[in-house]
């Protein structure tokens, strides 16, 4: 038996997303910036993907821009809404994906912001106290805190953050990479500036992503070339990305109750079997709390052993489950998680996100808990 | 009959490359950055991909970064080649992309560099003494002059202005996206120190490029984030644009002088048959000459025509023929184009780019023939 249990890492793309990307593949081949008829079938399959997806997040289609992927996504949201409105001070956490962290310390190695990092306890949660008196003490920050952290689940409050951002007149970004496809962004009324997405997530092909910047924020470009994206990102755009990741949102969004229902149902059989099953289990951050976590994903601490130290990955490859460390999109296997070690996590303990998606089945989850089981020496 | 001239633009996937891009969609969705086995079987597919175009172009792996086309490439190699070796003053020509000229006047603009900008004569041509003035005044500069033009197909001679550059330790960056796949690249012998490439203008797919750097003029990253491409370019990896970009060089590497024979002889019936049969039609920049430009370009100077004034495209259109005015990857309709403006082309004519590919006709080419025949009214 072979499982996937890295979800959060990349998911396998849904068949309905390769079929609306195949004739974009084989048939429509033109440049959509070219006036002629090949280019212009393919300029109007672009702009209806921009308008599905502006019309799933209630956004408008002016405010969604294609990239080749969240860390791009996020690069420009950070680098260029700091330089377009001349922002001096930024403020993070130490749990942000390198996309965020690792462009903001950039940022901050060239001079261009003061960088603060907020706190966070054990549980992986910050102190919005804290970033009021951040935000009431440099006004005009830029904000850059993650919807969801990619590796133990945390849910921020984006509504409370955004509020107080609104209060000291801050750019608020949020990446937003882990819940896009997962949860509703109704941008409406969701209090933020600009969010990313990263279609491979949500069974969409990778190197294909947006970014939504609000209308009254507009920020320059990042890359530089010719008019595409309405002068916000130059290069010949990713014609099939651009189908899949719209076709892979669609999909999402059309049956998010079930699939949310059905993930959630294997992520508590998986917890329920584990604390049952395995003396010392412990999970990480907030991902035991379904309702301040990530659905897709369990964080599992597991107690010292011999045999899995340093091995448990490598154990469970073998056993044919494919699980995960730290971020995959992050680190390689012999860095540790930097998100861990923020949260002070015991390295005499194996640290195993299992991540979920709609193709995982209850089958699934019990033989990894079988396997676990043998791994750990528990015998029934 | 509906005859795609515009290859410069953008060309037809190959179908070899779909099938090899394929397997990725459907069945190797693994993240390349994850170490289990489902991770493992698409690093290795990124990294065999890597090491095919390394091979074609004489260069080692470690030299080859992918991007998400042309555009990210050139402006990565723009932004981080002035910023990494501390260069001050750049040199361009003012017929070079807008992937080039834009990012280049953004970095200027910014106070990065002073931008020095070569003039060109009425054929195009860069004059490479005020070249070497420029160098010998500058030293150490960043040059950034494109192989061959998009719009009017001249070539340059890198390995003079290569030679140039190294005698004053400049930084030469040169865009080959019409070169790559059309003509060989050999690194061993060629003097640059950065080329670039996008896979969709040699039958590969949109959104995916590579930049080549030579190993002793490393360069930081553009896009911040993950260790992807050895820390050079954060973000998950777009694996049907690379597995995609490596199968399309290699299949333009390995029938390269058969194209290169069929696209000659189209490129010269056509402009035979147009001297033959339109009074007054002239061929702007170098495009006439088959030793200095591309063979796949050839720029159409038409006489005034009231009938065709503004019109001619959309009445080639009409015709069922895909042709272009300026670049269709940088201006859309209403701007003209900035190449021609610089080699002082007659607003009152009309010109028109038509750019072929292996997939074109000698059928084709008759049959856009005979539509200028009737467009501009000549009888035979
Ligand atoms: C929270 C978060 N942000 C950003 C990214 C980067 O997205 P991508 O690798 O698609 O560029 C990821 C995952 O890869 C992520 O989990
Ligand atoms: C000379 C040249 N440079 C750069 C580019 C940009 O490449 P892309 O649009 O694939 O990013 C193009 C065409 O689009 C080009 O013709």
């Amino acid at each position: 038996m072979r499982v996937y249990l890295d979800n959060a890492a990349t998911t396998a793309m849904d068949d309905r997303v390769i079929e609306a990307m195949l004739p974009f593949m084989k048939l429509h081949y033109g440049n959509p910036s070219s006036v002629h008829s090949h280019g212009r079938e393919v300029r109007s399959a672009i702009e209806k993907a921009r308008k599905k997806v502006a019309e799933l997040l209630n956004a408008t289609p002016t405010e969604i821009f294609f990239t080749s992927g969240g860390t791009e996504a996020d690069n420009t949201a950070i680098v260029c809404g700091i330089e377009t409105h001349g922002i001096t001070h930024a403020i993070t956490s130490p749990i942000e994906h390198h996309a965020v962290l690792h462009t903001l310390e950039e940022c901050a190695k060239k001079g261009k912001v003061k960088l603060s990092i907020l706190d966070v306890n054990e549980k992986g949660e910050i102190d919005l106290g804290q970033l009021e008196a951040l935000l009431k003490a440099n006004p005009k920050s830029f904000i850059s805190l993650m919807h969801a952290n990619n590796e133990i689940g945390n849910i921020n409050d984006l509504n409370r953050i955004g509020e107080l951002a609104r209060t000291y007149d801050a750019f608020f970004h949020s990446d937003t990479v882990q819940t896009m496809g997962h949860f509703v962004h109704d941008l409406k009324t969701l209090p933020v500036d600009a969010i990313v997405a990263g279609a491979h997530k949500f069974h969409g092909p990778k190197g294909s992503g947006f970014l939504y910047v609000r209308k009254d924020k507009k920020i320059h470009p990042f890359i530089h070339g010719g008019a595409q994206e309405r002068n916000m990102r130059g290069g010949t755009e990713n014609v099939i990305g651009i189908v899949g990741i719209a076709k892979a949102l669609e999909l999402a969004y059309e049956d998010m109750g079930s699939h949310r229902k059905h993930i959630e149902s294997l992520k508590t059989r998986f917890m329920e079997a584990l604390k049952e099953n395995i003396p010392g289990v412990a999970f990480n951050g907030l991902s035991a709390d379904l309702n301040k976590s990530l659905y897709t994903v369990l964080n599992v601490s597991l107690p010292p052993s011999e045999e899995n130290r340093g091995m448990l990955l490598f154990n469970l490859d073998l056993n044919g489950i494919s699980a995960s460390g730290g971020s995959a999109c992050s680190s390689g296997a012999t860095v540790g998680s930097h998100v861990l070690k923020a949260i002070g996590h015991d390295p005499e303990r194996e640290s195993v996100r299992f991540s979920f998606s709609r193709f995982n089945t209850a089958e699934e989850v019990d033989y990894t808990v079988e396997k676990l089981k043998e791994l750990y020496g528990v015998t029934v």
